[in-house]
């Protein structure tokens, strides 16, 4: 993909990320924040992140005259080709925006939005050009997780979502279109399904919160990092593939799913406290900031690791 | 752990899996099996899995003196400190297979079940001694994947929950120990719950089998990989930790597993073969031992790229 013009409206964390993306694959960025401090705030973001996409063997230079900053919106998009939103989650900012950044911006510049749960369906209600705006949800955070959901609304035109996958995928980010636009997604929805059993079971007293983690991350998560759920039960049921499985397990998740839906779960305030208490038991000796840091070192290892055992680099 | 004598109930794929693991902790394995066959294919997975655990850093001779083969149950267990089970899933075989081992084993051996759905209270019913008898589940493969669930019985004793405990411990394995009995443990609920939605989305049409692999395989296991369910939203939360991901999310949650609960899931027959044209449509192109060696070939990168990456190896 050539080099063209990104405005992100939003100089957040998510805004950040994204412009560092962006910027590391060529592109020229525009920051468009109403902040007066987000010029400094970015820049240190990008300082921050710099030395993560380096070990990914991505350049980026914080300081690079590429990225620039206006808070005029109808300045900040007029030369864009691609506008990727990423303000604050209410409708009516989302619509309003919209209705300005149409007027301003080229014809043929595609409007994305990184909503996790506004659809474009009703973030276009006020536009005049809907069939160039959808969504562009990424994992947080855009510049390590390499899932984008792409997600057009009704009025969206098929060249528009064919442009949103080909930007997204020229980024080398994995995407995926959904057919329906649906609260949650797919991603948000799968962690929704699992935060809800993982609640389940500590509220039970089947496990503490450390325990419950420490069996997802050294089990499922470590499966799923290398094949999704379709693909591992495929794996799962010996030399019939899924068609094993089903005949071996389906019958076992059945009643797992009853005895799961049989049991309400809610985020009560006295639910919030005990998962509250028992995340400070289990990490409160490290500062979130630590803890991310970890996080995002390990997420970096998996990423190389994954890129080279694809590559075939894998030695003892 | 000093060399123990273990023997494995079962020769098939898990006891096989297994008793690599003990050998290459320099336990000596019995495997009893009344197949015929079982010496040729235990040894023959043996030499399989032989370059896996290389890459691990774990030695494993495939044609040691440390293994051999019993047909003979009481002989088989005579001399054995512990025992794992691996057998079939079926309460009559486990029951009756118990009673004969605690009559022919030591005193002092323990006696650990592979099972991931029958419960040590269910299993040791016809026992006279209960106490030492409890669940040491094993996520396939157990040669890879770290997690044991340790489930005891409503009979066992403490003293046996933490030699199980510690016997896993010393395999390397992370152990998680369970407080209640509960139908498909941990690991294996959180599994079903992404697998039901899964399903569910596949079924509306909101993705394909493939785009829903993708989906969970680029953010949601990369992210657990690293950190369960918990530590993800105390890092989800921002500065706040998991009270300001309360904050901003509880809500948002409880209308997503609302609207994941009106949607029954069921695995009728129509829904079976729609999911496996599904997965013949994303992964017929490779036999089944292809995809199951890259997944195997991914685990170990990824298992190697964390161990590297706790110990502060990571570099550009």
């Amino acid at each position: 993909m050539n080099a063209t013009n990104v405005t992100v409206i939003g100089g957040g964390l998510i805004g950040a990320s994204w412009a560092a993306l962006f910027l590391a694959h060529g592109h020229r960025v525009c920051v468009h924040d109403v902040a007066p401090s987000v010029a400094a705030s970015v820049r240190a973001e990008l300082r921050r992140i710099q030395p993560h996409m380096a070990l990914l063997g991505l350049p980026l230079d914080p300081e690079t005259p590429s990225l620039w900053f206006e808070a005029d919106l109808a300045k900040a998009v007029r030369e864009a080709s691609i506008v990727q939103e990423c303000g604050p989650e209410r409708l009516t900012f989302k619509q309003t925006l919209w209705a300005a950044v149409e007027k301003h911006c080229q014809p043929e510049a595609l409007l994305l939005s990184s909503s996790s749960g506004i659809t474009a369906s009703m973030q276009a209600r006020k536009m005049q050009t809907p069939q160039r705006m959808l969504i562009g949800h990424p994992f947080n955070p855009p510049h390590l997780i390499p899932l984008v959901e792409v997600v057009p609304g009704r009025q969206t035109s098929a060249q528009s979502v064919t442009r949103a996958r080909d930007f997204y995928a020229a980024l080398g980010k994995r995407v995926v279109v959904l057919r329906k636009e649906i609260p949650g997604f797919v991603a948000n929805r799968i962690q929704a399904a699992v935060i809800r059993e993982s609640v389940s079971l500590v509220r039970q007293g089947v496990v503490s919160v450390e325990d419950l983690d420490i069996a997802v991350q050294s089990s499922l998560g470590l499966r799923w990092a290398t094949g999704g759920p379709f693909v591992s039960a495929h794996l799962g049921g010996g030399a019939g593939g899924i068609k094993g499985f089903f005949k071996q397990f389906a019958g076992g998740l059945q009643l797992l799913w009853l005895h799961m839906r049989l049991r309400p779960v809610l985020l009560t305030g006295k639910t919030q406290a005990a998962l509250v208490a028992g995340v400070e038991q289990s990490y409160g000796g490290l500062s979130i900031d630590e803890l991310a840091s970890r996080r995002d070192q390990q997420q970096i290892a998996l990423l190389k690791a994954l890129q080279s055992s694809r590559t075939g680099e894998l030695k003892p």
